[in-house]
C-alpha cells in the first residue's frame, strides 16, 4: 500500500514568504529527498504542489466516527443538559438515522482524509443498547479507506462499564472483533466507582495487550485523583507510552502547583493527552505539557451528531480553533497548534511523523503564504498524501 | 440606489427542513411580499435563491478597515505584549504596507460585503502620526462600495486623546471630513484620565450632534466605573440611543449582582454594546443583555493586521465563533448568535432590519438545511442583496 511520488513546488514548514519552493521525492512510502529541481525517476508519478505550504499530514486523534450525521439532513439539537441526558438522547435517536453507521462513518472519514488527516483515532461506542453495531460500522469505514489513512479504533464504553451489566464482556468482544484500544469514561463522575472502572479497563488492556484511551471530563481534585489512579496502573502494568487521557479537564481546573504535579506525573508515565479545543472549558496548559514532553494531540470529537452540531472533519479548521481559543497571535504559537494537530497526534498513536528524510510520506499541501497564513485562510487542501500515494486533491478524495 | 428584485426559492428564517421554499419580491428597496409563486412584475430582475436559507443581511458593527492586510502577502506577527506595544507596532509598520489605506480598506470591505454584510461600522484611526490619512482611506472605501453597503465611520483615537497633544483637534477635523461618530479608548486604563477623556469625546459629540462608540477593554471595577461615567454623560446630554460601548469586558469580569446593575444601566440609557467574540476573554452575558433590551451587535475587529492575524470579513464565520466560544449547542442559541450578527448590529447602528414586509431589502441567502446548519457549514453566500439590488452572488461581488 505504499508508493513512489514526486511532489513539485512546495514550501516545507518551517517556511516563509521568501523561501523558494522545492520538490519532494517519496520512495516506498517514505520521504526520500527534499530539494530544488529533483529529477523524476522513470515511472514515478509527478504532482504539482502549486507552491503551497507542505506539512506532515494531520492526525485526528479523538474522533467519534460512529455518531456522525455529516452529509445527512440537519437535525436540530434535541438533548437536554448534562452528560447523562446527552447519552440518553443519542440512545433515543441513533437508530433512526437515514443511513447506517458504516455508511455514515465512511463518509465522514472520507471528509477527514480529504481535509488532510491520514492518521485517525476513533472511538466506537460499545454498550448494551448497540452491542458491537457501532464498532463494526467504524471498522467498515477503516476498511473502506484502508489505503488512505491509518485508523485506530477504541472500544468506548460511552454509557459506563459498571452501570449496565454486560458492558465489560462487550468491551472484550470488541477487542476480539478488531478494536485496537480499550476506552473508559469518567470512572468516578459518571460510572461512580473509579477503581473498579479502571480495573476493568486496565485488566482488559493487560489481558489483550492493548493500549488505553480514557475520556476524563471530571475536573478539579476528583479529576486529578483519577489522573493519579491511571498513572499508578501504568506503572504497575509497565504501560508507559500506551495510555491516553482524553479531555483531561482536571489539568486546567486545579491550581498552578497541582497542575505542575499532574503534568510531571503524565510525563513520568508517558501518558498522552488529547484535546478537542472546547469553546467554554478552560484550555489545557498546552505549553506546559509540551515543555514537559507530554505527547499532546488534537481531535474533532463528535461531528454533527446527537451530541453537538460542531465538527466537520477538518483538522486545519480545528487547529485554527485551538489557536483562537487560546488567544494566540504570534506565529510560533499558531504553528504550535499545527504541530499538535500533526506531529503531536502522530506521537499519541505511536507513529513517526515529520518532514525529514525517512519519515512516512504522509503529507498535506495547503495554499498559504506561511503556515500561520494557511491556518487563518483554511483553504481546501491542494494535496493529501498517505504512504507516498495521493489520496486527495483539491479538497476531494481521489 | 434602491431597486426592484424577485428572489425565487428561499426558505426564510425561522425555517426548518420541511418548510417549502418561497419567493421574495423587493420593491423600491424594501421587502414587498414573501410567499409562494409570486409573479414577477414586468421588467423586474429575477434571481434564484436555490432553496437556501434567507436571513436579514449581516451587520459588522465593529471593524477596523484602515488596518487590514487581507489580500496582501502575510506578515508574521511582530508586536510584543500589551496594548501599548500593539499600538507602537502598528505605528512602526503601517506605512510600509504594499498598498495604501484606501485600496486595502476597499478590498476588505468588498470581502465583507461578498460574505453577506451590508451594514458596517468601521473605526478609522486618528492620531498625530497618521493624521486623517486612515480616515480618508476608509471614507474612500465607503465611497467605492456606496451602492453595496451602508457604512458608518468612527473617528477613533487609537493612541488616546490626552497622551499626544493635538489629537482632540484631529478628532474634530475628522468629524468635519466625514466621520459619523466620535470614538474613545480605555479612558482610564490607557488614556489615564477617564473624566477628561470622556469630556472630550462627549463634548465633540454634542457640538457636532454625532453618536459615540467607545472601546472599553478596562475590566472589573475600573471598567464598571467607566460604564457609569458614560451613562451619566448619556443622561446629561440626552444621548439615549446614540452611544455604543465596544468590548465592554467590565460586564463579564464583575460579580453577578454588579453585572445585573450594569446591564440595567445600559438598558435604561439605551447604550448599545458590541463584541467581537474574543477567544480568551470571558464572553459577554449575551442573554442577560438581550433580555434587558440592550442593543447588542457583533464585529470582526481588526482583520489580519498589525494587531492580530484573525478576521476575514465573514460575519457568518464570526457568528459561528460566537456560538462556539459560548458552547451553544441548542439551535435557538446558535440562532441567537445569528440574530446578534444581523438584526442586533442593525439596531446598534439605528437601522430597521428584518424579513417582514416593509423592511429594507438587505438580505442574504446562504446554503443550509436550517439556520444552525448554515452556521456550521459556513458555505459561500448564494446571494447578497442591498436596497433591493444584488450586490454579491456565489461569494463574489457583482
Ligand atoms: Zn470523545
Ligand atoms: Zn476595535
Amino acid at each position: 500500500m505504499t508508493g513512489d511520488l514526486l511532489i513539485r513546488s512546495v514550501r516545507p514548514w518551517p517556511n516563509s514568504l521568501d523561501v523558494p519552493a522545492v520538490d519532494v521525492l517519496c520512495t516506498d512510502g517514505l520521504v526520500a529527498s527534499i530539494g530544488a529541481d529533483v529529477d523524476a525517476p522513470p515511472g514515478v508519478p509527478v504532482v504539482d504542489g502549486a507552491g503551497g505550504v507542505l506539512l506532515p499530514s494531520f492526525a485526528d486523534v479523538h474522533a467519534h466516527l460512529d455518531s456522525t450525521r455529516l452529509g445527512l439532513p440537519f437535525r436540530p439539537h434535541s438533548a437536554g443538559a448534562g452528560l447523562g441526558e446527552l447519552i440518553d438522547n443519542d440512545r433515543r435517536n441513533w437508530r433512526s438515522a437515514e443511513r447506517g453507521v458504516a455508511e455514515r462513518a465512511t463518509h465522514t472519514l472520507g471528509l477527514t482524509i480529504a481535509a488532510g488527516a491520514t492518521i485517525v483515532r476513533s472511538h466506537a461506542q460499545v454498550d448494551v443498547d448497540s452491542g458491537l453495531d457501532k464498532l463494526e460500522g467504524v471498522l467498515a469505514a477503516r476498511e473502506a479507506h484502508a489505503g488512505r489513512a491509518t485508523v485506530q479504533v477504541v472500544a468506548f464504553p460511552q454509557c459506563g462499564i459498571l452501570r449496565e451489566k454486560g458492558t465489560a464482556d462487550l468491551l472484550e468482544a470488541a477487542l476480539r472483533a478488531g478494536a485496537d484500544l480499550v476506552g473508559g469514561l469518567d470512572p468516578a463522575g459518571y460510572d461512580r466507582d473509579p477503581v473498579r472502572h479502571l480495573d476493568v479497563v486496565f485488566g482488559l488492556a493487560e489481558k489483550h495487550q492493548r493500549g488505553v484511551d480514557v475520556h476524563l471530563h471530571d475536573a478539579g481534585s476528583l479529576g486529578a485523583f483519577q489522573v493519579e489512579l491511571i498513572c499508578e496502573r501504568v506503572a504497575a502494568l509497565d504501560m508507559r507510552g500506551k495510555v491516553t487521557i482524553s479531555h483531561a479537564f482536571a489539568l486546567s481546573s486545579v491550581d498552578a502547583e497541582r497542575q505542575r504535579e499532574l503534568v510531571d506525573l503524565l510525563a513520568e508515565h508517558d501518558v498522552a493527552v488529547t484535546t478537542v479545543a472546547p469553546g467554554v472549558r478552560e484550555p489545557l496548559p498546552l505549553r506546559q505539557l509540551r515543555w514537559a514532553g507530554v505527547r499532546l494531540g488534537l481531535g474533532q470529537d463528535g461531528m454533527r451528531d446527537y451530541w453537538s452540531p460542531y465538527g466537520n472533519g477538518d483538522m486545519l479548521d480545528r487547529a485554527w480553533q485551538l489557536a483562537y481559543r487560546n488567544g494566540f497571535r504570534q506565529d510560533a504559537l499558531v504553528e504550535m497548534c499545527v504541530d499538535i494537530a500533526t506531529r503531536g497526534g502522530a506521537a499519541v498513536v505511536g507513529r513517526p511523523h515529520g518532514l525529514t528524510e525517512g519519515s512516512p510520506a504522509d503529507l498535506v499541501v495547503v495554499p498559504g503564504d506561511t503556515v500561520t497564513a494557511a491556518v487563518m485562510d483554511r483553504a481546501p487542501r491542494t494535496l493529501v498524501v498517505h504512504g507516498g500515494r495521493v489520496v486527495a486533491a483539491g479538497g476531494e478524495l481521489v
